[in-house]
This record gives C-alpha cells, structure tokens and sequence, in this order.
C-alpha cells in the first residue's frame, strides 16, 4: 500500500492538458474510488497539552499514543507544535533535523512507537530546520515506523487584526512547495498543517488525487476558533465527501495565544463523529469510508461539476519529497 | 454602473494563460478591490409562502417588496421558484418566456416593481422556456427597471438517497452554461441558485472577479437544510471573504418536500447578519462592503495562495446573455 506518487504514478482519471505550457495536470472530472476495501478503523486524536519543556511533551506525547492504541486506535494523530510553545523563543531551539534521525528526538519517538504498536501515526507538527530555513513539518509514520510523507505547511499564519500587534508566522518560518497526499495502511491521505485549511482548493486538489482522509493539525485561537474552525473542517468534509479531521494542542497548553482546542473528526455529510472540549483529551472516532461512498452516490456532486466553467488545475504534478 | 463583463471587459487582473489551448482565463493572484465606494445599504430577502395559485403568489411577491422597500431595501431578493411549487406538474405551465416581455408576467412585474421603487431585485427563480427547453432562471433588475441579468441554473439537484425514489431536477430542467456577475448600483453581484452553492468553484470565480455579495435564491429541503444550508452559506463567505445572501421561500410553501427556510444574510467574517425562521417574512440586513476589505486586511487569504500549486481556470470568458 505503501507508495509514491510522482509524475509516473498518477491516478487514473487525472489528464494532462494537451499543447499547454503547464506542465502539470488538470484535476479530473472523474471521480477516483474511496478505499473501500480498507475495513472500518479507529481514529484517535491526542490533544494534548503542550509546556515548554520539550522532553515533557514528548513523553506526554508517547503517553497518549499509547494509550490511544490501547483503546484500539490504528491511526493516530498529533496537533500542531506539539514538541514546544507556539511561540518564537521556542521554535529554533527546539527545531529538529528530519533527515538526520539521530539528531531527531521526534523522528526517533514517532519511528519507534509507531513501529512497537503497529499504527500510523499523523505526527502533529514540529518546528524543522533544513539548511537554513524553519519549516512547520508534520511526519507521517508507518506501522512499519518508517517515514512515509512530511508535509510542510504551505499557507503560514499572517493576521493583521486593527489595533493589534501583526502576527505574522511568516516571520518565523519558510512555506512548503508541494502538497502531500500519501497511501497508508488506513487509506490515502491527504496533510494539511492549520492555515492550509482555509484554501478550499488543497482539499480539492486531494480529493481529485483520491483522498478518502484529510487530516489538519491545526491551533485555531480564541477568535477564529469560535468563528472559523467547526465551520472549515465541516465545509473541506461536505464539498469534498471525504472524511475530515483536525488535531489540536489543549487550551491550557503554554503559548503566545490561548487556543480554541475542539478536536474534531467530521464525515463526508457534515456530521460530527467526534469532538473533544478544550481540555486535555483523547478524542476517538471510528471511520468508515464507505460513508464516502455513500454520500458521493446520494449526491453525485462530481459529476455535476461543469468543466466548461471552470478547472482547478495543478501546474506541477505533485511528488513527495521523502 | 451598468455594464457587461463580457471577453472586451475584464477586470483588472485578470490573466490570460501564453500560449495555452484554453480560450479562458487564470483566475488572478491579485486581488480586485471591493466596491467601496458604495455606500453601506439594506438588503431584504422576502422569504414568502409559494402558493399553487401563480396570480396569488406574483400579488403576494409585490406587496412583500413593497414592504421591503417602505423599510428602507434598496435592494431586494426573492428565493427559488417563487412563481409555483416546486413540483414536475407546475414548471412547464408556471413557466415564461423572459424574452418576451408581454408574454411573462412575472418579467412585467419585477419589471415595474423594480422602476416604480427605485429598487435593484434579485428575482429568485422562475421556470423559464426557451427554444424548448427549461431552465431555472433568475432575473435581476435594476432601479430602471430594466432586466440586468439572467442566471440559469448551472448545478441542477440530483439526489439518490437510498430506499427513497431518486429526485432528479435534470428530469425537467436544462442547465445554464455560464456564471453570472453584474454590478448593480448596490455592488457587484454574482449569482448562483441553489445547489450552485454546493461548488466552490463558483464563488471562488466570482470573487476573483471582484464580486462584492454572492446571492443564492435557494430551497433546501429539510434534510440538507439542517446539515448543509448555514454551513455553505457561511463557507462560501468566509472562505471568499465577502457577504453571501440566500433566500428560500418558507416552510408551509406547496411543493413535493418540505422547505428549510432560513433565509440569510452572512458577511465576510461568516457572522449571520440577519436569519428568519422558517415562517413566512422578510429578513433585512445592513451591508458595508467596506468589511470586506477589512477582513482582507486580517487575513490577507489571497496573497498567500500558492499558483505554483493549485490554479483556477475559467475555460471560457463569462459573458452575460442578456
């Protein structure tokens, strides 16, 4: 199940525009298969309350992962920045080399827990460092532990609100350049870091390329959390008919805003399969994609779409970069 | 004001693809600036109860926009198949030949209701013949009362829920094949009915093209309603940032479902401004398009989108057909 997908290796349906200066694929009209022949699984999400002490987190992190396994969880699902604060004096020096694994306490943690307890593991996201430059990472393991996709969040955090101190996440840290849709032992799925969740057209992207799951690590504050956050994971569930879940830190946690917390798994009608407060939690759900299915034969919303009108287009075929 | 936007007439922007078999056009990373020069101005969406009887419901539409103008609208919607019930025995002898002027009462109508107020209406939908065929078509028209815009349909509703009997609107309607975006003396409007919210796509055009306020004329039936209705109104603002209006007739309207209501008003922030509930009445809201620009401000969404990774392409320059 485990593989690539590169310029050689495109689903079935995607085109390639003819005598066009993109080099890249229209999204197709057709509509690719959820995984269907995967079987019903649980989903655990750790939202889990992050200090500034790194080896704290990580073992808190451990912690909950196993308990998460111990409930039955095959996938489970760190939030965003869980390894230190949400907050500039933390993230160069608690960054970490995802190349190099033994300078990678992370790396190591993720590889070894996922591997001992046969799951995979949504990694949340860590602050990386890579020749020069800061990165939101978020690493997908196997249960094999081995290092399936990392996904750099490509849309940063700049908020400009009247009267209040810009914040500007781009001050910190450099965009990813590709998208990161990556085949797992429970199912394909798509990675979204936080910010990445407000541009409908990734997860539009990820269904074309046959996402049965999108999963966002994510620490809405105070003010778009209320507003925003149910609103976006339902919405990216509904317009796309695919599950949708969303991973964050507990309010409590240590940081330069207080955080909306609501971790969340949404199904492909909209409705809320799990969602935890703001507290300290594990969330679990089960998924079935099916449902995908399911929904997608109530509503045929692809096969209404008029390409005449419009088309999301990809101008670079999307590779991993692992 | 009163323009079309036709291939001669695109808005600052816009971008033709080099040396591309697509006849269209890239929608722009910039951003077309909001209509702030318009002053702030009430809308009024008359959620009124369809009836089987078309005189009746054409009598009740003008006393409800007469209200609505005496209450200070200057601009004014109708919801979805305000002319008949929403049922197969209707469509084709509701129906009116919007060219012919003499021949299409409901065209008088908005026609005269719109020139005696001083009024911009957005005239729901009506089932309109043409060469044959039928569509679901809003017409929208200025304070001079002349016919601005025709809207058909472009996402006719298909729905197979199981052990139900299959519900397929494309059974007795054509679909349009253009998007629709006029401006107005109340901003520049792009128009969608119904199911047409379902597709991002759509909105995201019209923002593109520097839509100010997305109107859906719409009829949810109870089931979609509840899940969906709130949610793609307040998605489509927030993820465009700019005020979406949808208008349904009520509840104890005739038809063959039963009808959610809930007409609404949501500006950019996704904030309801105004709501009724499912009775019949008219629901008004203040507009100041200078939120819009506001919420651009906060979070500059459309600097931060990624053209090397996902583009959208309108395949054909819209052009109005009136």
């Amino acid at each position: 199940m485990n593989f690539h997908i590169d310029n050689s290796d495109i689903p079935a349906g995607i085109k390639r525009p003819n005598k066009c200066t993109y080099k890249g694929n229209n999204i197709p009209s057709s509509d690719p298969l959820p995984s269907l022949q995967i079987p019903k699984f649980k989903i655990a999400l750790c939202q889990l309350t992050v200090t500034s002490d790194k080896a704290m987190n990580l073992a808190n992190a451990r912690s909950m992962m196993e308990v998460a396994a111990e409930k039955g969880a095959r996938l489970v699902v760190l939030p965003e920045m869980w390894v230190c604060p949400y907050a500039n004096d933390y993230f160069a020096k608690c960054s970490e080399d995802l190349v190099v694994e033994n300078s990678s306490p992370a790396f190591r943690l993720l590889s070894e827990v996922s591997s001992r307890l046969r799951i995979t593991i949504v990694g949340g996201s860590l602050p990386e460092w890579s020749n020069g430059r800061l990165y939101n990472t978020c690493c997908v393991f196997g249960p094999d532990g081995e290092l399936k996709a990392k996904h750099r969040k490509l849309h940063l955090f700049d908020y400009y609100a009247p009267g209040d101190v810009p914040f500007r996440e781009s001050d910190f840290f450099s965009t990813g350049d590709k998208p990161t849709i990556v085949d797992t032992d429970v199912g394909r799925i798509g990675i979204g870091i936080c910010h990445d969740i407000r541009f409908p057209e990734l997860a539009m992207l990820y269904r074309a390329r046959g996402a049965d799951l999108i999963i966002f690590p994510g620490a809405f504050n105070m003010s778009t959390g209320e507003l925003l956050w149910e609103l976006e994971i339902k919405a990216r569930a509904v317009d796309n008919q695919f599950f949708v879940a969303a991973c964050s830190p507990s309010r409590d946690s240590t940081g330069s805003y207080t955080i909306w917390g609501h971790s969340m798994v949404v199904g492909p009608n909209g409705d809320i399969k799990t969602s935890s407060g703001h507290e300290e939690m594990i969330a679990i759900a089960e998924i079935d994609y099916s449902e995908n299915q399911l929904q997608r034969e109530i509503f045929p919303l692809q096969q209404l779409r008029k390409e005449n009108i419009y088309q999301l287009l990809e101008p670079c075929a999307p590779k991993h970069f692992v």
